[in-house]
């Protein structure tokens, strides 16, 4: 049964782009999400996969970001194959000497079976996969747009633990106007019914009346609180962000905000919950204390960070119909 | 037959450096085509190569270019093998405290069993040959010196569109003057009997005297051109250059000529005809009009970008004595 | 016998972290240089290796160091390992964004099955090895601190010789001050009994008295010289040094030391003998003569640097429980 709905999402990402959370229906991800856990048991598994022997995927990262690099990097060589690792092509001489987006990605795509974006510009990535005629292509997040392997990591292990993606109770701290993550998390779960979020930030990074009207409309329930003490004790999971410092053009208005909601052992204890995870996209600079890393219901690094690479590994699979 | 040449080429090659155009004689030339069309085969099958495995092949990169690194990084692991990447290694600890290019070359080829180097200086690609003991070293550029494997790829892809590298009539576009793999082309041309080239560049852009008559010498007919309207409508191929911005001190001269001869749908049409190829070394900046990129002629982008890769693992599994 | 040596140091060694040669007990020095004999036969047999099949190592590079990095790439794909290669984190996002070593760290270890760091400050391999919870680290140098496998590839060098590491008699020529890699030398060489030094430095460039004292103390002989004239003419090594330009303050003073003592031809003539072997740590600034360099005692190039690749191997088989 498993095997057949494996095939049936395989037929539908084959040869495909992965650029969006959009193109993944609920039936999707619970497809995505079971071949996650097999990716799981073969990385690290002792007899090597050779899934991907004879792929070349090439990473082309004109934004370096080191984990999201690594962690790509790795999913391909978990799974036996090779990649054309190329950072800052913006520097080097071809796209200096004002080569297009689509010529070099047209020239990249002559090289292999997939390749990985990262972009600083919004829809960078949908126009490289619009160029590359023979490859798929996978967006590493493009700016301010999307990065939906990041959105699919964050709900898989969600999914993870409590095994369903409706019917959460979910609390959002920190930068909720500006995080990039933490849209997509409400998307994501707009997908899927009875979902309960509570958004916890400062004033001046909240969300959009825009978005919040958006969000509310797509059936999710939205409840903004201003302070720690009403925080609901029987939430599901805590996801938290760092309050991005690159937004804001007066640095005095980022130190009143950038410490105003730490989660410490003391906030987990009195508002959290024995069944309840807490979530970090990372990087973080202080709004999660330490001193819980160690806590098991911290899963931001390790877990979280691990599923990441399951599920580019899923993915790279898929795209490349190796499973 | 083609096995025994091919062993006859591997046995010249086996162990040797690739440093000019002018190591391969024709007949040469020919069996090198013949193993890259063995290549073009290998890569992307199905069945992943293992003739480069356990092989390690150093690319070392003074000078930063994405594509032949991509290319020479994807030839390798096409053929199953692995690679040292080094770029920028002056920016790293040991050139930067004043280690000589013998030196380093000398450390890596104690870790490989081939080099490929890029270097901004002319000649140098030959030393770091001449300092390598124990394994062969590729010239992947070096300065305004040569490029070999840009102009093998070049005289492959004419070779595999007309079967042969005689009896040619070609239009040269572009910076004459200073363009690399024009010069190889031509070179590569005179090894052959009756070949003619059209040349169309600005005044100011084109062969120096001294150039033009050394190539006439080697028996191939140049003719200089100074419009469209003199383009011979039955030319094999049409091979385009970027006017090199880099090269002028006065950019309101650049900015005169850059734009002069641009291939566009209607030029093509005019003077163009169904049989011929248009070719470009990349990168492109407009002299190539990008609506021409989806006609069958229009090899630049896959094809010429292809055989690049194929020439490259051709190379590689000759020198190291795979074939 | 060597076998269950072998077994018995992997016993010791798998899993754990490799930060200092204090670590390495006479008897693990004696199993690991048995265990590098055998890589040095891995090493470009004609048969690849798959020791470290489906093991990827992540190297991460916060200070450049071609050598040391090319080098463990090398060994780790020697083996037949994949790695995840991470350079200048700092200026990547995330560490950019203010993420801790921690964070970084413990982000990595999710991917791979072992680290490597190369880091600025003293202590970081240590403190990298305390937050990876999971995976072993490999200590590639944390600034004047240690370098572990580099003097072990020094020990293993003269060991692979002289087939001991008692009963030595050594000349150690140049910055005998500063050089981190003379230093570990002796530290290495005090582990056994009835060796010499001869230090042959600018009076600068001395040991402090407060090193001198502590090493004398640990069962070595040193005897500082002043003068060419006073090498023994019957030392079974010289380990020669770069004069560290960057530990200058003033350049003048620099200029004045720096060119001291060269090994010439002429020196290693008056004051040399057949069987002993002329070793540096590389990078080289003038202080060995090139002509020097085919001399067969002459090992910096070639053996000396091939070793460091051999011990990498065998410590990476080691700490992966691969032997």
């Amino acid at each position: 049964m498993a095997k057949s709905l494996i095939n049936s999402i395989n037929g539908k990402f084959k040869g495909k782009d992965i650029l969006s959370l959009d193109q993944f229906a609920p039936l999707d991800l619970k497809m995505l999400f079971s071949l996650t856990k097999k990716m799981k048991n073969i990385a690290f598994n002792a007899k090597p996969s050779r899934i991907l022997d004879g792929n070349i995927v090439t990473l082309i990262f004109y934004e370096p970001s080191s984990r999201t690099f690594g962690s790509f990097s790795a999913a391909v060589k978990q799974l036996g194959g090779q990649t054309v690792e190329i950072q800052n092509p913006q520097s080097f001489s071809s796209v200096a000497k004002g080569e297009t987006l689509s010529d070099t990605i047209r020239v990249f795509e002559a090289y292999c079976d997939a390749i990985v974006i990262r972009h600083f510009e919004v829809g960078s990535a949908k126009k490289a996969s619009d160029y590359a005629s023979s490859v798929p292509v996978i967006n590493a997040g493009d700016g301010t747009g999307e990065h939906p392997t990041q959105a699919l990591l964050d709900l898989y292990t969600i999914h993870e633990k409590f095994n369903r993606l409706d019917n959460l109770l979910g609390v959002v701290g920190g930068d909720i106007l500006n995080g990039r993550t933490i849209h997509s998390l409400i998307k994501g779960l707009c997908k899927f019914k009875k979902n309960t979020l509570f958004l916890l930030s400062p004033k001046t990074l909240r969300l959009t009346r825009a978005d919040f009207l958006y969000f509310q409309d797509k059936g999710i329930k939205l409840i903004e609180i201003q302070s720690e003490k009403e925080i609901p004790k029987n939430a599901d999971f805590w996801y938290w962000t760092r309050v991005q410092k690159e937004r804001f053009h007066d640095l005095k208005e980022y130190e009143k905000v950038k410490n105003r909601f730490i989660v410490t052992k003391k906030l987990l204890k009195d508002y959290g919950n024995k069944k309840m995870i807490l979530m970090h996209p990372l990087p973080r600079v202080g709004e999660i204390d330490i001193d819980i890393d160690r806590d098991p219901r911290a899963v931001y690094l390790g877990p979280q960070t691990r599923n990441g690479m399951y599920i580019r590994m899923a993915l790279l699979a898929l795209i490349l119909g190796k499973v």
